[in-house]
């Protein structure tokens, strides 16, 4: 019972995508791709057996033979995508964000409540990661005490020309915004953003790095260093602090090299290197629950939506230098665990 | 163009690999299975959706819907799977050992080059773990110098009720042998077994720790800890000591806790979780290969032979005590690369 | 030519000190000491070959066997005491804090420039940490680029019955304070103080843990977990992060024990264990460069005022919750550099 | 109560010692030095207050201004300095070897016993490191269970042109010999000595690394890589193996760096380096002891003899390639603890 699914969007992410569900992961096959590049998708289809591409989102989420889709456009397009895949009554796996807007994430999350079964995903594949994974057990387990802290580092070694200090937020801090609303089931409050001394790396006009405050409803305080420029590797960190003790992200290494006066190990050059077993692990889920007829279990639109305000507030934050409080909708009974 | 894959032996291991093949793998397909216990088989078969069940290997072998074998059977029926496999002109992956004495081994050997084509692989995982290649790399790599020595550990949390001496050998320092041919590309020539003091923990009866001296042709001594009854986990260390500098595999874990005065990491409880990604490895690796029309490109049959014969020769050396030169048949053509 | 040392104060900080110079170090000798408990003064000295007591710290600095002074009284009488040694012309080594107003430590500045020597070194014992030096010197070698941030954490297994909120800045972030100006030779400028969730083995009335932001006039960001309960143990954390790469303290451990599934290494369970070395090297320092008529090389009165002036500043941060500026005196040519 | 010291031969380590004495450690003073060399002898007692040269180490002993003797000179006169320091009842610390030969340990042995107390301690310094001291605790403490094995590396990064393989067993070996007696409270029985494959780096004619078997009494089986030209540092690893887990030096480490894809923290460049700590404590103790009228705690005289008769028996297995008993004498009461 092979799940037949089509991608919409086949650019860098759309295409490493549908190598993962070609090569690497079991159950499910591309069946359908479409892209605002006609062209891309075609020559994409051809060399996938089975495999067709349509002119317009819209037409692939009509094909028959597509039983579930996938959204790796660009953001403000993934509105009409995940709208158009809900009125069909198909599961969508829509990479982040849901929505650019959190009006046009409260319209999806309207139209899925509508339609009454979770349908939709967002890509937040840090919840599939298995050293966040075993974080979360940890605090989950009691081990540590209530947590009151996390301190948090997403370190890149290089931002692309067109990095700009708001997608530090939208396209960094998005993933920490996601995780943290997970790891600790709680809702966030509040959010300032603050500017350290600059690295004289960045790009001009921008703020980097950042240091951003993220308040709990709980009252856990988390901080979260972002830097864009700072060579060394791809370095995600992340510790929390509980009442009697704390839990860390291990710094992960395959060998320990000794030479000319120090032990070494490697840290990871970009984000491939370092999730690329969340994204096969986030997919192979999605997969497995679909086959089984059962909702998908990863992020909701809810989580999407909340992740946007949340950005929302921060840009807001960082435009003011001050505290910015986070006002969400009333969680929806649908969308309640 | 899904590879479809017939299993013989249906045991635990089996299990696991039809887990592997159903589940997680992509590319194949198990479409039969045999076992020597026919209930067992019938009953596999039955819950795999187009999967047939054979009362004989040698029927499974047959039967024109199987592309490539996989046995998992018990050792001494390991030479007439492969042999039948190899006779009809499938590809076989055979889990170690190839065949449990230097003749059969031979005959394996003499067959498959008759056949003019590599055919068969044996089931050496470590060499697909990602630790293990990284450790290969950093020896090739020249940054350490020459390589002279290499200490191992091979540390289980408890052995089974019927494990013997002579286990300690063909189950688990087998992976050793295999590995450091590998590793250093030569060929093993001698090998000590020492018995240090006993672990009260071990089996009445059985030597348990040893402590095994490996020489290579080039002169690089590698010694093997081989604990069977260590209890605190299972754990695989391993050390290149090299001119300049040394490379070891880490100690990985995904997170690390701070509690009661101590920081602490996960060590692996059992070869399953250290191994897990090793065997996906393994038989997507495999799988790709034959899907492509490439010779399968891990251990050979004549990686089976040396294993088998260092093995025999490290039994010799533990029940005299006394250093044994391993001899070995000259390289046929047909297996060098 | 033993230095003949005068202790002030020998409670439990004091006694220590004692034991230091007399059993630990070489070159220096407590000949007399003095107590507000007069009969404590008389029994530590009594214990010591060659120790007299006295009634007061102005008599034991006027005693002309006394060479150098030592001050481990009680906060508010540090003033006195030290004021009283510069009179004297006589080198006085003072536990912090200087003093307990910024007023008072201008006096200690005006006398000391006005004896024209430098006499005073503050107790600020992490400079003379050896892993705080090769953190110093990982920075000063430019091998991360240009300091941005620090992240710290001061965490303390139990707080004293009798801990205030206030004592989190006076008696734990003065470290701190203390430490980034001397690492990275550089004034503060501003701070704030957030109160995350609470722990619940906190003293009544107490805010613990705190989360403190300090600005250093070149921008870099220094954030500072204050945890005074956190049960496993005291750990000092500290990782500054530069444009091109990052320096920490090691977390380190004599052994490491592999046992039941985990392996760990342990954390020290008091600031004794963890800087008792620092004590002693602080120490040896001072007597050394007394002992070679040089002035003393550590802490001075302008350090120990930019402390007092921080806490202070750090105090209001507290209460009022807002970032507060740090307003420091023009520095004094005798203090430059 | 100073300690007056007199030091036997001011070559390099004992103008280290001296160093030691009078300015780091507390409670001794060089009262008296000679050397073979009575320049050199001169030139230090001048820098010295209070310390006079002596045209022989007799004369040395003979002084009534000396309470204890420190013998640093070359090997073979180790015996002569020490009978007469013993002969004149003065406690004496005689740097490894103790003697170079079995017979001349026998007449010390013979010569303390005779004078009815101890006298002798021997500079194994390693008892003394920390971290060796956490693995005793860790060991005796019984948490992994009763020792099996214990897996040893002795690196340096370049030995002295006038080294030679006997040199790896009697300058290096030697402190594990005298380590694992310590560790295990037990004797060497045996001995191998095995040549791996050689490092070009090595002096022309000499067996680099190798590698020794030592059997402990108990059947405890130690292995130790002597590597005396591995170029990246000076590393001593040990790690003990017991029936339910292990416990092993730490890499330790000021900082850790990140960097060009890497992490990595600091190996030790050389023995000062790494063990200038226990040297110091070491030597404290000694002064600590006998300022208290007990006898040295440390290495004795049997502990010296053992040391001797097991390199002598290492050096025959390196000769030989066998398998080397060793022969002890009784133990005399004397040195029963
Ligand atoms: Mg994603
Ligand atoms: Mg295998
Ligand atoms: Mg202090
Ligand atoms: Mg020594």
């Amino acid at each position: 019972m092979t799940l037949r699914i089509g991608v919409i969007g086949v650019g860098m992410i759309g295409q490493d995508h549908i190598r993962r569900l070609t090569e690497v992961l079991s159950g499910g096959r591309v069946v359908a791709v479409s892209d605002v590049d006609h062209d891309r998708a075609r020559k994409i289809a051809s060399a996938l057996p089975g495999c067709t591409s349509h002119v317009t989102g819209e037409e692939l989420i009509a094909d028959p033979n597509v039983d579930a889709v996938v959204v790796t456009t660009w953001g403000p397009t993934h509105e009409e995508f995940v709208l158009a895949a809900i009125e069909a009554g198909k599961p969508v796996f829509c990479e982040k964000p849901l929505a650019t807007t959190r009006e046009a994430c409260e319209r999806i999350m309207s139209a899925e409540s509508g339609a009454g079964q979770r349908l939709v995903q967002v890509g937040f594949m840090r919840r599939f990661d298995a050293s966040y994974r075993a974080l979360k057990d940890a605090v989950d387990s009691g081990r540590i005490g209530a947590a009151l802290m996390m301190h948090c580092a997403h370190r890149m070694p290089e931002a692309a020309p067109n990095y700009t200090s708001e997608m530090a937020i939208t396209d960094c801090l998005i993933h920490e915004i996601d995780l943290v609303r997970w790891l600790f089931n709680d809702e966030i409050a509040a959010v300032r953003v603050l500017k350290p001394r600059g690295n004289s790396n960045t790009q001009e006009g921008v703020d980097d790095p950042l240091f951003v405050l993220i308040e709990l409803g709980s009252g856990i305080l988390v901080d979260v260093e972002v830097s864009a420029n700072i060579r060394y590797g791809y370095d995600i960190r992340g510790e929390v602090v509980g009442e009697s003790g704390t839990v860390a992200l291990a710094d992960n290494t395959d060998v320990v090299l000794k030479q000319g006066a120090h032990y070494s190990g490697r840290v990871p050059s970009d984000w491939r290197e370092r999730f690329i077993r969340a994204y096969d692990i986030e997919f192979q889920e999605w997969i497995d629950n679909l086959a089984a007829n059962k909702p998908p279990a990863g992020p909701t639109s809810w989580d999407g939506y909340a992740a946007t305000a949340v950005a929302d507030a921060a840009i807001e934050a960082m435009r003011t230098g001050n505290r910015k409080t986070v006002m969400l909708a009333t969680k929806p009974d649908f969308y309640q665990d």
